[in-house]
């Protein structure tokens, strides 16, 4: 029973239903559509043509006159009509008889994908015929009368979850790619699920839905900001990447518990698995400290949980910045399963091997050591290999793969020169059984912690690919991630420091002493949400002293100028104040086990930030640019050269 | 008692309170607040630091220990303070004896609109000394302890209500201005009506909330868009004006129900009461016709209104587009008050008053009449001449106020040559009182019927100044305005036709015979909200059929090529479907009785369209539109022009 429901829930975290019927999962739809509201089944046939949807008829509708409106999925012999829509499947059955001539003709007709009202009477099937994997399997309807409502032209893929078509073909027709019962589950659950969140904010915790603007000034830094040309020359608007400044002015402002569904952009150019625009739970909350958030984020994620999944524990449990980094070699672990790093620095220290030798020789010098469980049993020897070459090519660093009590024994030959206590004590340290591999690394803490991180993850796809389930996608591991450094230093100037996140991150209390000697070891109040090894949130405690601010500002290098307004506001009397946002996109797709965030979003770009549907962005006239003072720099064609020219000869003479 | 509530709701309804104390504002904040979760009272205090909120303590809470966060209002000879949220206010006793000599030096120094937390003991304040217009005014707080959470400095103007500031300054310390009763009101009750709509909507009524990309391409006609340059050399994305694409493709998609809050945006320059950026409740529905839409909006806004005002009553009436006209002399006619027009040609057939003459002899000639009732009691004869130079001004016609049966005769010579029987005709006609006035104009239908549509508000406007309420503040007249021409003369040149609304907009089924024959002839199936006088809605069915499609972009002489993937989308089995958008900014804005739309919204622009608190836009300098392939062509300084003129030079060499 228990690996039944299981079974169902990891179908269902696939991202595509591949060669099974759509049954489960229009039958999930509308289940938990039902379930959406709890205090009534939401009216789906209110103001429309139809009484019912297809997906909803069983025999205790028989005998009831119904209408419905759909598409043709498919019809057997002119016999029997499947009619389709959000909410499932239903038989129709064509009449036969002389006198349904019209009827007939428009249902046997009319080419699949086609839309029709039909109306008539739900009946029984008859004995023998029900179809048990079809929720509406027990009745079909008697038709009476057909409108052929509109016409299908040949489609470029049949709408079927187990018609595979390139991602390219997706996006080029979403329209189509839309219909399927995986786009429908994952929008569908989407909506209800924000729904939720904003029920637990807005009518049980008095926060206040607040829209900001998206045409704004640039922020300091905000290189990554799409632009704006406005119609006075020479000045732009920028789209945000979050509301950070509005949010920390509305608690300014009063609004003590802020939240919206916030549509931010970052113009981060081609990059996989990201979206130039994309949506984030924007939260902020006055005279709150990170308990508060946290306990909020908690309750916020266990109110809006999918029904059809294991409810949330909470709360969630924490690490250390410190912590994840030691123990997972990242920040944001996936802690659905083990194998974590352990400093095995005191084992080696009179060892004779020449790069453990050498890396604790060094002031900051580790050797860690990660432990495969029955690795033997499940790699191959060039798994092995992959993994020592990965950590070569990609990090430049040698890892020692150790068979200590296994059979099949791959022990490179430098093994042979841990000592024999060395071996002992690693067992007993590690609780080494027979088929367990064991990665040696060694180097700058922080550095071989990383390897040893990517490595984990690595071993894990390799252990899947070999058939061990280590990572369950039912299961759901929520971790924060707290005490992460204020500052880091600049990438390409390590004498320098940036903010870690952003700027307006208040430090943690008790470092403050040491923002001005040793601002590296200055701890932050920021605190990460993590899921399953994905950053799903970030948010932090904010600095509300104006003075604080500006000495941090100045610390940074960062022109003061252009966060005047913020400065300013923070001098009236700011209230204390923090807060989060969760990336709703990456959310919803670890929640519905999609394969990428383009599967929880309607109308995605591609990874080079097109539209493949309406192939946008486009190209514009000349004169559409006038407005807005501003010519395209590149010549494009002969018509933006002629332009750019005559404006030059114009400034010359 | 009536007249009572009547004058509260009156006072509510104005966008400022100006010289009263904020209590009734205060309280209608929080008892709205109250009954917006019907099921629940919202818990404010979840999370944070204090107990309860500093507005709803009453004497049922008398002996409780409380810990309250909030602003220091008000200061009394350093024995009282009172302390404010956006709850409420509440007394705080500052302790006199020694042993509390902290606490009183942080009470009594911080400045005003410092933020402080109190612990302390509720209690009764002493017999006598309760203050019956404050909703806490039973009780008063005993403190224990305090602690002074930020400083405030010298504030640019005082955060009383009665404080009047100029709108300039207020948008510029926007997050002092917010901290106001009346900002405070209208952003918490935007969110409880935008949350009980999404409730309606989604847990109700089986909607899909979807958002769509607001990074688009160009629409056919989409001048006032916003271009957004990308990393593509010549490629822009557009900000579109609202998401009628998309939504039509999530018809085509299969999503029969959607909605969507949707940020658009509109690029018209300088337009006051218009907003850049703006949101529009956004639906669509398949399956679905004029009347279903309409009770479903009906049916919206009822279970959304708020609680404080009159409960709406529906269905709202409905009036074509020509009876919109013809009697109130615009498409979005303020029924609060009558004043029609009325066409009384026939009476003045054989006049020898000239200009009416004129317009009868010619092909369209109307005479129309308006009776201002008691205008003679109100008006001034300035008044009247205002009245007449607005007509010559700005439409350059003549209007004949007459008096029939007026004892104060201000008639013209003119009005001698009314004939009595032409006097009696129009006195019954109209029911002519004695103080009443008529205005009579005369030429082409459509223009003489606007010509007194915008003098009936004239005069509307100048019987207020005078005294006369006309238009109830607390009334929402709301009225479907339906039957619109489908086609428009273009302007400029009205030969051509152009869409009235848009091209996708669905002709009248009775009228498409007339397509190519008589095309200005043909209704449309659009449908426009007004609320006293203010359009805060329109939508139409579409055309699902992509043959007419096509048909109609062929006589709009439209680029179809821009338009292929939803002319595509059509051909693939489209459901009929149809749907609104309701301005949501222009909606709350008449229902908060706000004097702008500005007033609704929490970070306004002005309107030149900039945010005088972070002065966006803003200049950027010419290495961050590099990666964007633009240059601003007006030259904004010699940087701009120097990088102008090497482009040039390279392109010229």
């Amino acid at each position: 029973m228990h690996s039944l429901s299981r079974s169902v829930r990891l179908y269902r975290g696939l991202s595509r239903p591949v060669g099974r019927t759509t049954r489960p999962l229009w039958a999930s739809v509308s289940r938990s559509l039902v379930l959406s509201s709890q205090r009534r089944i939401p009216e789906f046939s209110s103001f429309v043509a139809r009484t019912n949807t297809c997906g909803e008829l069983r025999s205790s509708h028989v005998g009831q006159e119904v209408t419905l409106c759909g598409w043709i999925q498919y019809r057997r012999q002119n016999i029997f009509l499947v009619l389709r829509d959000f909410h499932g499947l239903v038989q129709v059955v064509i009449p036969q008889d002389e006198s349904a001539g019209s009827v007939r003709k428009t249902l046997c007709e009319a080419p699949l994908e086609s839309v029709v009202q039909v109306s008539g009477t739900v009946i029984s099937r008859p004995p023998g015929q029900e179809n048990p994997k079809m929720s509406t399997g027990e009745i079909e309807i008697k038709v009476k009368t057909a409108e052929l409502l509109n016409s299908c032209k040949k489609l470029p893929f049949e709408i079927k979850d187990f018609v595979k078509k390139t991602e390219a073909l997706r996006m080029q027709y979403r329209y189509l790619d839309l219909r399927s019962s995986q786009m429908q589950y994952n929008l569908r659950l989407r909506s209800q699920m924000v729904m939720k969140m904003r029920e637990y904010l807005c009518n049980l915790h008095g926060f206040v839905d607040i829209e900001t603007p998206t045409l704004f000034k640039r922020t300091p830094g905000g290189a990554k900001e799409f632009l704006v040309p406005s119609r006075e020359p020479g000045k732009f608007y920028s789209l945000p990447q979050s509301p950070q400044q509005f949010k920390q002015l509305l608690m300014v402002g009063g609004f003590d518990r802020y939240f919206q569904v916030a549509r931010c952009y970052r113009d981060e150019g081609s990059r996989p698995d990201r979206q130039p625009e994309f949506t984030q739970i924007d939260i902020e909350m006055s005279f709150v400290d990170q308990t508060g958030i946290r306990s909020l984020i908690e309750g916020l994620l266990q109110y809006s949980w999918p029904q059809d999944k294991d409810p949330l524990a909470t709360p969630f449990p924490s690490l250390t910045y410190a912590e994840a980094l030691a123990t997972y070699g990242t920040d944001k672990p996936d802690t659905r399963f083990g194998m974590e790093i352990l400093d095995v620095s005191d084992v080696f220290r009179n060892t004779e091997i020449g790069f453990l030798q050498d890396a604790l020789s060094k002031p900051q010098g580790t050797v860690k050591a990660m432990c495969v469980r029955d690795g033997a049993n499940y790699f191959k020897k060039k798994d092995i290999e992959s993994i020592r070459s990965s950590a070569a090519d990609h990090f430049n660093e040698e890892v020692l793969p150790v068979f200590l009590k296994a059979k099949r024994n791959w022990n490179l030959p430098v093994s042979q020169f841990i000592l024999e206590e060395q071996k002992l004590e690693l067992i007993r340290l590690m609780g080494i059984q027979e088929e367990d591999v064991v990665l040696l690394a060694a180097g700058e803490h922080r550095r071989v912690c990383s390897l040893l991180g990517k490595l984990r993850l690595e071993c894990a796809d390799l252990l899947e690919t070999r058939g061990l389930a280590l990572r369950d996608p039912a299961l759901f591991s929520f971790l924060w991630v707290v005490d992460f450094p204020l500052f880091l230093p600049t990438e390409g100037n390590p004498t320098e420091l940036e903010s870690a996140h952003h700027p307006f991150t208040a430090p943690h209390p008790s470092d403050i002493h040491l923002l001005h000697t040793e601002p590296d070891k200055v701890r932050s109040q920021h605190y990460d949400l993590v899921l399953n090894g994905s950053e799903v949130g970030g948010g932090s405690i904010r600095i509300h002293d104006a003075a604080l601010q500006r000495d941090i500002l100045t610390l940074l290098k960062e022109d003061q100028k252009l966060l005047s307004h913020l400065l300013q506001a923070l001098d009236y009397g700011a209230p204390p104040h923090g807060g989060i946002a969760l990336g709703l996109d990456r959310l919803m797709c670890l929640v519905t086990g999609a394969s990428s965030i383009r599967d929880v979003i309607a109308f995605p770009k591609s990874f080079r930030g097109h539209d493949l549907m309406s192939s946008a962005p486009d190209a514009v006239p000349p004169e559409e640019l006038e407005p807005y003072h501003i010519q395209v720099t590149e010549p494009a064609g002969p018509a933006e050269r002629r332009l750019l020219t005559q404006a030059a000869t114009r400034l010359q003479s």
